[in-house]
């Protein structure tokens, strides 16, 4: 008999998400704990264990599970293993799903997150009848998930799609945890915003802005979005800045795989047309004629944590089970 | 009875180039008539039959060829036709496939340059054996053909594969055709080089080179590489430049597809080391750990018209005939 559940986890450089899953997409339950405060994995797992094992339980314990799919940042697919994660505390190469599977008895399949999250949207999401397109993750960092012709590309050792890392503005800002200089996670992250928030007030000492008053600690993309919309002039310089170089990141990507959409995830996102205005606006003047007006730039219907569980659970129901 | 021979033909900038080829992947007669003389397409296709169909006939007649496979500049395998080409004098867009079945009365299958020329490396040179590829062309532009698990991707539209005008220097050097600022093909092409050789002289006129002996309109990327095998200093670092920003370039298509090579074909690979070996360091400098030393860059074998030809006749064998 078909095992009617999965359990999708998405392991962020924050906090990892998880839920049970059944074959219709829905999420039974779901909860989350810390990512960043574990020294070593097998203690993130004892922790996940706690939370998790009593939702299996309560559909009727692991029997009635298919199995757990996990996405993760720098997740490979083939071997399983977490490689060298820029953003997570655990260095190295940690096998992941090895662990996972030695502790709930549980087959555990392990992908990129950002795979995972562009999976959920194929099945679950506004990309459920295309066949070629992007997507991109704005949070503490840049994630992405490329598909074409219907599958997730993830190229001739499982590491493809690490779009955020890719350079855009060459021999710019450092990103300090790869050692990067002016790569797109240094400027349309979370993070990046933030930077840029700082950079903006430095070196325009003269200019008014309701930033001022904000002590640098609390300077987050989301005062800043607070800001933009009191009509702050250098807040909103900001955006229109971190959308120029995302719209000009995302030109050079169309030109790869000429994709029918790019869809756009993650906190950031929450800025809405004060992000992808300029995002577009940039986006289009950086194409070729050819690529002009035919690629839809979507925000994710799902909600970024329903997306990777969904699609991290979707790597359960592609194995035979 | 299956059809013995089928013709490749190669559009490029400057020439076309073309030939009968057998099933083996031989080229038994090759030939090329200009590009850039002809004012309208029509024009272009009566000089290449006159050529061409003599060489038909001495296979034994159009009876005997299974089709035309064509690559050209902006070619779309879907539509057949050339759309808006920059390169070429035909502007808007040309139904060039249905036109040559018209004039040749044989099956005519149209496919962008670069991927013919990915599509013959992958049959008959050095990415035989490779299911993860890109390959690019450094010429009068720069082109690009990828494979991504043992098919060319061309997107949602047939127009996919377009790196040569990605942004790799935002608000960088004008590229004339296309009004693109900073693309790749602004500096990684032969025209390029002969740019970035003004630019140097002209920044630096306290510096004694080889090059102010020539004539500006003789200062093409040969003058470049002569110079600099002569140890002239600009020359060198003109290639050092080059590279830099190919470099730059392939790490971000790396980070995109995570191929197993890339491989170089075109004018500008005449230039050896001068060109590999800045072009691998800044493009292993660029790239997360992840990526590193694992991706080969490899100058193609097969010569650049050959493989284009090659590729543009696999088009026809991929038609059951």
């Amino acid at each position: 008999m078909k095992k009617k559940f999965a359990v999708g986890i998405d392991v962020g450089g924050t906090t990892a998400k998880f839920g049970v899953v059944d074959r219709g997409g829905r999420i039974l339950e779901q909860d989350r704990i810390p990512t960043n405060e574990h020294e070593v994995v097998e203690e993130f797992i004892d922790d996940m264990y706690e939370k998790l094992m009593p939702m299996i339980d309560r559909v009727g314990g692991v029997e009635n599970v298919a199995g757990i799919g996990m996405g993760a940042p720098n997740g490979n697919i083939y071997s399983g293993t977490i490689e060298y994660a820029p953003n997570l505390k655990w260095k190295g190469i940690i096998p992941i799903a090895d662990l996972m599977e030695k502790k709930f008895g549980l087959t555990t399949r392990l992908t990129n997150d950002a795979n995972a999250a562009a999976m959920g949207e194929m099945m679950y999401g506004c990309a459920k009848n295309m066949k070629h397109f992007i997507t991109i993750t704005l949070g503490t960092g840049v994630g992405s998930g490329i598909v074409i012709d219907g599958k997730i590309v993830v190229g001739h050792d499982g590491f493809a799609g690490e779009l955020g890392h890719t350079i855009i503005r060459a021999g710019g800002r450092l990103h300090k945890s790869t050692g990067l200089l002016g790569s797109l996670e240094a400027y349309a992250s979370a993070t990046g915003v933030r930077e840029t928030a700082i950079e903006m007030l430095t070196e325009h000492p003269e200019a008014e802005s309701i930033l001022r008053n904000y002590r640098i600690n609390e300077l987050t993309s989301e005062a800043v979005y607070d800001s933009a919309m009191q009509g702050d002039t250098i807040a909103n310089r900001i955006f229109e800045f971190t959308g120029q170089i995302l719209g000009e990141s995302l030109a050079n990507f169309i030109m790869f795989s000429s994709p029918e959409a790019i869809v756009l995830f993650g906190g950031l996102t929450k800025a809405g047309t004060l992000l992808l205005h300029p995002t577009r606006k940039h986006m289009e003047a950086n194409l070729l004629p050819i690529f002009q007006n035919k690629v839809k730039l979507l925000f994710s219907e799902l909600k970024e944590a329903d997306a990777a569980i969904l699609g991290a659970s979707a790597l359960i129901w592609k194995l035979k089970t």
